[in-house]
Parts: C-alpha cells; sequence; structure tokens
C-alpha cells in the first residue's frame, strides 16, 4: 500500500530503549515519578529530539511540554502524545511510547515531505500517574479545563513540596497558558494495559472509549455468635452476606450487557475467629462499563441485591460512594478511521473499551479524540514485567501516522 | 406429682448468687480463671459447701475435687458436677450451675432420707475453660485417662507458670489418683450456651451427644490484576473462589441431614484494594455434626465444592486440618430417662445436641453418661450477658434430682 506514510521503526525503537534507561531500575524496569529529577531527564531527552525534527517545542504552566510544526502555532493542530512519567515500578512503554511513537509519526509525515492543511504537534502531559501528585491525568486535567492551574500546582507530594515548586526546580515550568494551544483532533497511541489484544492474537485496538467507574463500599452488620451451639436458621451471618454479594457481582456482568466489569478487591470481616460468626462485613464494588445508562443499571441492580441479601439474612446494611467517574465516548469518526487504517494495512484490528485512564478522555471532553492501543502481554501493566513485540510497537505507529496524516489533510 | 425428690429452690439460687460475687466484675459478669486466686476462692465456697451438706471432700492430682457420700468410696458412684472455673469475661452459671445445682440435686436426695443402692457424688472438674491452660475439659481428660496427668501438669500459662504449681500454690493438687474414684453413672447439668430451648420455649433439653467438629482452612491462590483491564473471563479471582464456597457451606448443611452445621469464620484476602482483583483468600471451615458418618460425607463435600470452583475459576487451593473432634453420643437410657422425668413433671422438653464441648463428653467415653440443658437467654454465653430465669434454673435441677435418685436406686 503505497499510500501509507512511511515510518523509520528502528529509530523509532532506538529511542525508546535509550529512553528506557533514564530513570532504569537495577534490574529492570524504569522509575521516573513525575517532576524528579528522572522525569525531567526524560522530558529532556524528548526536548532534544523535538527541536532534532524541527519542531517548535513549548512548555504550558502545569508543565505540559508540545513539540509543534513551526510557524502555525494559532491553528487547530491535529495533536498527538502521552506522558513521561510512571509508576514507581513501571516499564519502558507506558506513555513513552505514546511520546516517542507519536513523535515518530509526526516526523514521519514531516519526511515525507507532504503538505498537511493542518498543523501537527505531540504532547507531554504533566503528572499522568498520580502516584507522586494527586490526581493523575493532571495536566491533561488542567488542559482541558477540568481542574484549576492553582490547585495543580499547590498539590504536594508525601515530604509536602509543591508541585508548583517541582516545575520551578526542574525547570518545566512554562509561560504559556495551558489550553491555549488550538486543538483539531487528539489521538493517543498506547500499550493496552490489559489482555484482550494479546489474547486474541491482534495488533490494533481502536478505542472507543474508556470505562466509567463507580466505587462503593457496603457494611453489613448481622450479630457475632458462637459457630457450634448456633442453629443455622437463627444466623445474622455479615460474612454469608458479603459472600452471596460477591457471587452476585460476578452474575451482574452478565446480566447487564456491555461489558460490564465488577470487582470485589477489599473485603475485611470481624471477628475473623474459626468457630465465631462474623459480626460485620465490609466489602467494595469496582463497577466499570463504557455505557453510562448501564453502568447506573449495574450499580442500581448491586445495591439491591445487597438490600435482598441483607433482608434474607436479617443483616444491617449501609454503603457510600468512594468513587464515580462517568464513562467517556471517543470520537466515532476518528475511531472508524483508526480501524479502517488497520484493515487496509492488513493488520488484526478490533474495537475495544480502554479500562484504564488515559490523558485522551480529559481532551475528549473538549476535542474529537481516540486512542489507538496495541497488544501488552499476558495484560501485564504498572509492572516492570511490562512487555509489547517490536512488531506491535510498529504497528502501532504506522496507523498512527497514517490516522494523523489523514486527520491533518496531507 | 409426690414421688419426685424435693429441692430447695431458694437455697441453691442464694448459693448461685454468693458463688457469682466470688471473682465478681466491676459491672457484671465473673472471672475465675482456672487455678487463679478467684478459683481457688470459689472452690473453697463450694468444699465448704460439699461439707456442710455432710459429703467426703475428696481432690485428685489434678486438681478435680469430689463431694461423695460418706463411707461409701470404693462403691460406683452416680455422679454430677461440672466446673468452677470461667472464661475471661463470664457469666454466672456456665459451669458453677452444675455444681451448685448438682450439690442442690444431691443434698435434696440425702435429705429425703431416700436408702439410695449406689452412692451419689458431686464433681468439680480442673480447668474445663482452657484460657489460661491448654487444653480445656484437662480434668475430665485426665481423669478418663484422655490425657496422662504429667502432661496436664506441664501445661504452661502465658507467664511460663506450669499448671503443677498453680495447683500446688491453690492448695489443690491432691493426692488420690485421677479416676481411681469408680463410677457408674454421669449426668451434667448445664446451661445451654445456645439458643434453641430460648427460642422454642422449652424448660429442659435432653441432651443426646455432642457434635463432631472439623476445621480446615483453605488456601486460594489465582491472579492479581486489574480490576478495570481484565475482563471477567480471564480472571483467576481468589475472593470469587471463596464467596462460593461460603455460600456453598451454607447449603451444605441443608444438603447433609442431622443438623449439620458449617461456619466460615475467618477470612482474610491479598491484596485487597478496590481494584486490584485478590490474589489469595485464605479462610476456615467449621464443620459441626452429632453424627460421624454424616460429619465425614460433609466434609468430604466441602472438599469436593473447593476442588470444583477452584478448577471453574483456573485457582490453585489447598488445605490443612486445623482440628478434627469426633462426635460424641450419649448413653440412651439415661437420655430416656431425662426426657420421661421432664415429661413427668410437666415441664417442655426436647431432645437435643450440645453445640459446646463439656466435660460429660470425656466422662461418656468411659461410664455411662448424659447431660440436662436449661435455656440461655438468647444464647448468649462466655459473656458477662448471659442469663438463664430463675424457674428454668429450679427446673433442671429438679429433673437432675429425680435421674439421680433413679439412677442410684433410691
Amino acid at each position: 500500500m503505497s499510500d501509507h506514510v512511511s515510518i523509520r521503526d528502528e529509530r523509532m525503537h532506538t529511542r525508546l530503549k535509550e529512553l528506557a534507561k533514564v530513570g532504569a531500575l537495577p534490574e529492570r524496569g524504569v522509575r521516573r515519578l513525575a517532576m524528579t529529577p528522572e522525569d525531567k531527564a526524560g522530558r529532556d531527552f524528548v526536548r532534544a529530539l523535538f527541536e532534532a525534527a524541527g519542531l517548535t517545542v513549548t512548555v504550558d504552566a502545569i508543565g505540559n511540554m508540545f513539540g509543534l510544526t513551526p510557524g502555525r502555532e494559532n491553528e487547530p493542530h491535529v495533536l498527538t502524545g502521552s506522558h513521561v512519567d510512571t509508576v514507581a515500578t513501571g516499564g519502558p512503554y507506558d506513555g513513552a511510547y505514546g511520546v516517542i511513537g507519536g513523535l515518530e509519526a509526526v516526523q514521519s509525515i514531516i519526511e515525507s515531505g507532504a503538505e498537511t492543511a493542518r498543523p501537527l504537534g505531540v504532547a507531554v502531559f504533566t503528572n499522568e500517574e498520580g502516584v507522586r501528585f494527586y490526581p493523575d491525568m493532571m495536566g491533561s486535567r488542567v488542559f482541558t479545563g477540568d481542574m484549576p492551574l492553582e490547585d495543580a500546582l499547590a498539590s504536594t507530594d508525601a515530604e509536602g513540596l509543591r508541585l508548583g515548586e517541582a516545575l520551578e526546580s526542574t525547570g518545566y515550568r512554562g509561560d504559556v497558558e495551558p489550553g491555549s494551544i488550538p486543538v483539531q483532533a487528539f489521538v493517543e497511541l498506547h500499550v493496552e494495559q490489559g489482555p484482550v489484544l494479546h489474547t486474541e492474537s491482534l495488533s490494533i485496538g481502536a478505542v472507543q472509549g474508556v470505562q466509567g467507574l463507580y466505587w462503593t463500599e457496603y457494611e453489613l452488620t448481622g450479630a457475632t455468635n458462637h459457630a457450634g451451639t448456633t442453629p443455622m436458621d437463627l444466623r445474622r451471618d455479615a460474612l454469608l452476606g458479603a459472600a452471596e454479594a460477591i457471587v452476585f457481582a460476578r452474575r451482574l456482568c452478565e446480566e447487564v450487557s456491555g461489558d460490564q466489569r465488577a470487582t470485589v478487591g477489599a473485603l475485611r470481616i470481624e471477628p475473623s475467629l474459626v468457630n465465631v460468626i462474623a459480626e460485620t462485613a465490609i466489602f467494595t464494588t469496582d463497577l466499570r462499563n463504557a455505557d453510562l445508562a448501564l453502568l447506573q443499571r449495574a450499580q442500581k441492580m448491586m445495591d439491591e441485591e445487597v438490600r435482598v441479601i441483607c433482608e434474607r439474612h436479617g443483616l444491617e446494611h449501609s454503603s457510600r460512594d468512594i468513587g464515580r467517574v462517568d464513562p467517556i465516548v471517543f470520537d466515532v469518526d476518528i475511531v472508524r478511521l483508526v480501524e479502517n487504517t488497520a484493515r487496509s494495512m492488513g493488520l488484526p484490528c478490533r474495537r475495544m473499551i480502554s479500562g484504564a485512564g488515559h490523558d485522551a478522555q480529559l481532551m475528549a471532553a473538549r476535542h474529537p479524540a481516540a486512542m489507538i492501543f496495541v497488544p501488552s502481554r499476558g495484560g501485564v501493566s504498572h509492572s516492570v514485567h511490562e512487555h509489547t513485540d517490536a512488531d506491535d510497537l510498529t504497528a502501532g505507529v504506522r496507523v498512527l501516522a497514517q490516522v494523523l496524516a489523514e486527520l491533518a489533510g496531507a
């Protein structure tokens, strides 16, 4: 297919390996916590690449860095990009792939000599992981107006250092107003961080949206009693109630359509003794769905089932919301473009939903946006064992380059 | 019914109140841990009552104290009795009722002037609760040869003090060989420590046996993973496996006949985080049944179900026995005698199984034995809130006195 943008995949792999050396952990893996010297070194490496590629580097007041097609700053950009910061024991691709792969795509378009109707750019968002400073995806939150700049700058790390100070000390507190760069569209390239593509032996995921997430904590209270002398029909066993709720949570996923996910990850009981009926059970539910109506329906079903279970076993119960994030739906035209582009290249592809949060979901609230996923081996993520095959890394960048070129009107 | 033994119930209630003052806790409840000064004071109180009733007091080498019909030490005795020691926050009747009520029954028979073919006696067994020295029911274990005397004397408390030393210091290390007192039959009077009689508004339980008890710890191991990105069908959720096992344990009680009981009382999971699938779940089962074959069947069903659950969810699992006590069956003739006696007095009665352990279960291995239960309000036991109505206390002693008289051939 000669009309596809040609990329220089060896250059991209070499750059990824170089960036993985910045903040490398002794055995394997990477640590570049936001706005530490390692993160700064990673950004400096990327900045140099931007400049070498002929891009104009711009840094805004929250530290977001952009490499932009020069001379067209005030026109709407077709942007790609991701983040350079990592979790404490991260892998080489989470974030870095979207930046280095994004640069490769943009640089390849430029090198192809094609004139684009709209300018291009690569974004490096600040503190995507949210490990050192809370909350996560902070750079894109501020960029899109989801979070006030002052609040973000006032966020402190465990030692009490403010993000604003950390930005100053690393030299990444820019003077451009966040969000002032005009955006035509945003496409983020990322490793899946889940097992779907790897399990199904696919190369490309056309990401339609990001799951919404509802977290709830339930507390069930029964009566502690002797396991030997208390007849079964006189028991008020809080753990039995919790167990039935946990089993229901799994069934819920089958009853609600739309790839509903439900996890009871945390549970503790009192008194937790072999021969004593549990008096209290406190557990959480983590419900996720890309469809808001279905997610709300799942939450309602879970609440109702807990109520029925507690009534059946004579338990009291209370619950509280501990997290509510509504789903994000990406731009259908870009999703279709990603899918069609992958197919035109003969790359096995599926539409899918992201289970993890990304900068693209903030961008989607303001601009046409979507994501391209490549496989994560075994779905392993936020781990030094994170891995994606080189061929898949190459495939993702090829698709991205073509998508950006078309969005930019090459 | 003029041919029943008349008891002096006011005397018995007064004595119970007096004994409850020994080791009384500030608000309510009693603490007489085995062979502490409080336990000694309780025994001294009982010893004085034995002597005042004209009984010969005998103490054996493990501290078991007996008040026996005088002059007939070498003939087989019809014994009753229980224990004076309590748990750390006990009530006034657990143990004490069997001793004071037992004395009232024996003393009433003597005072009735009836000549008995066999001598009578009241036992106070050492360290029934097993709170300070391990194991529980120690006095009756040694008396019946279930545990060597030397092992019992070598048992140490939390401060490292040997039971043998504690017996010396309280003056309750006797020189009579444990088990040397000949026993014709043993009948123990006790509060139920469960809710059955209270719930069914019955006065007397004719105890047919003591539940066997099988304790098992299961460890399920799956894979920890991201609650958002991991599709439901690719999960290996250890908590879901545990929850299904907990739900099954309750169903097991319906499938196995014979008052099967099953409790999952202890459970802990790792890592126990809202958005992370649990990697391990460790939980215990406490299975109880009065029928050995049914108990063994229940254990087998539980083991098999855990295996099937783990296979279904791709979990590894291991299990270990952490307790195995086979059921005890009491003497059918004595059980029938208790039941018929209660009926002849117009006292509402049922046959039942003890869910808790008692000295009578050790005695049953060597001698014809049974128990008489009276209601515990709300089933509350091993608690300062333990309570039995005075009328029920009286009823139990009336039945006991008549049963002892008949067993002794009055």
